[in-house]
């Protein structure tokens, strides 16, 4: 998918959300447990009720890992349902993968080749040649971590170095490499005062956001200060959308917390 | 297992050679593409013939994923081999994780629990919640990224942050958390002056040491900084050893080139 066809979409569904899919056993109604793939029965319910409000869904990979070859599968079952059945949404592995060059080249062979992601999330403490095979697949989006929504970001993304945080010559560097224009940056909901010097750099890229809902942070402040002429936002919430009933209406309330959250979105489209 | 087991098996097996498994079917012979798994039976032939002269197996789970559920299924395979057939060895996913704290509990549940590894590889950027989840494993070890082998750690690892590098930073802040006992730390042997710096630092954890053999770092160098009085080093190298022959010989030829390897540690280990 290419960045025109997202930013369609966008305008097309009112929408910049992204549906992050964690799915957790613990977490789900009980009679799904009964089911031969509950994972994918869930992810399957959300996507169906939620893909006209969204334009994108974020799989964790952590949430499948944690399941084993089991969850691999139903890793594979959703990317899958959602390409057939939804192939407009941009799908983001939200991996955070990242290690020396012929070992990205596998990473990115998985998530863009093996499992047809539109898009993998990368961390960038490996530099350049940890990030260029990504960079190389045509029509396919690196998300790179810049400045995360967790309370650890202070330890390190924030240190000042030369004179800037590290988080800020993060983004200046990668502008520097090759095929960078498939560049777009995890930017966190929580700081959303950062974002005005995020664009002064990054003015261009997408943004993924996450922390918008569960982990506190505000949309209209993160609009104000971060969105472009492209909109140039994914604004992602998973728990608060896809947790918010543990009863048999759990995709039907999904759907009405997505819902709210579009509308606010229309709002904010609307009045730009 | 403890570290003080590890320590045991170094000085028993004169050895703190860790054998990097980085399957790669284009480089695999030909005879066991025909196979019905031929990643499992590539690594299980490495691991017969060298298990008695390596410490330590480090899967790279990018070289599984790149062929989704069937090179999951091959890690999984691969792992319980190693655990059900020599359980003294140390085994590490390398898996550079690292997320929020609830994503990155689930990937400890998938290393430590799912597939019991001894260690997983872990990047830093995410600061101290990211990082926390994997130390509350008990007998289980967080390898963080530090300072690694290839050209990209110069990137970001060596800016100057506050009047040291960041990788110093790093080494430093991880101290202050909650059981960092548990720590091991990545640092590349392409740069063996560094180790004296790093030792300065972590003087008693482990290091993973990449950058070995095909990457071109020199074992002598590495020890002469970086050893402390319980070794303290697991000296990795994949391709060197792993792809030393593309024949029906490649096992016979990986355990030459081990050995060759082993024999220079325990020459060192020997003159400490």
């Amino acid at each position: 998918m290419t960045t025109q066809q997202l930013h369609e979409q966008i305008l097309q569904k009112k929408s910049f959300l992204c549906v992050g899919l964690d799915p957790d056993l613990d977490k789900m109604p009980q009679y799904l447990l009964e089911t031969e793939d509950p994972i994918f029965e869930f992810n399957k319910a959300i996507i169906d009720a939620t893909h006209d409000l969204t334009v994108g869904y974020k799989p964790n990979t952590a949430f499948f890992e944690a399941y084993g070859i089991k969850g691999w599968m139903s890793l594979q079952k959703t990317i899958n349902y959602i390409n057939e059945n939804y192939p407009e949404i941009f799908t983001i592995a939200d991996a955070k993968r990242g290690d020396i060059g012929n070992t990205s080249s596998m990473y990115a062979k998985a998530f863009f080749e093996d499992l047809n992601f539109d898009s993998v999330t990368v961390a960038p403490y490996m530099g350049k040649d940890s990030v260029e095979p990504f960079l190389a697949f045509e029509n396919k989006h690196t998300i790179m971590l810049a400045l995360t929504s967790n309370e650890g970001a202070f330890d390190f993304q924030t240190l000042n170095t030369n004179g800037k945080e590290l988080y800020k010559q993060v983004l200046e560097t990668s502008k520097t490499w090759k095929n960078s224009e498939n560049l777009m940056y995890v930017v966190g909901a929580t700081k959303a005062e950062y974002f005005a010097d995020v664009r002064k750099i990054v003015p261009d890229n997408f943004l993924l956001v996450p922390g918008i809902g569960a982990q506190g942070g505000s949309l209209s402040e993160v609009c104000k200060y971060g969105m472009n002429d492209k909109v140039g936002l994914l604004v992602n919430s998973a728990r608060a959308i896809i947790y918010a009933s543990k009863g048999t209406d759990f995709a039907e309330k999904a759907r009405e917390e997505a819902l709210k959250v579009q509308q606010e979105m229309a709002d904010i489209i609307a009045n730009k």
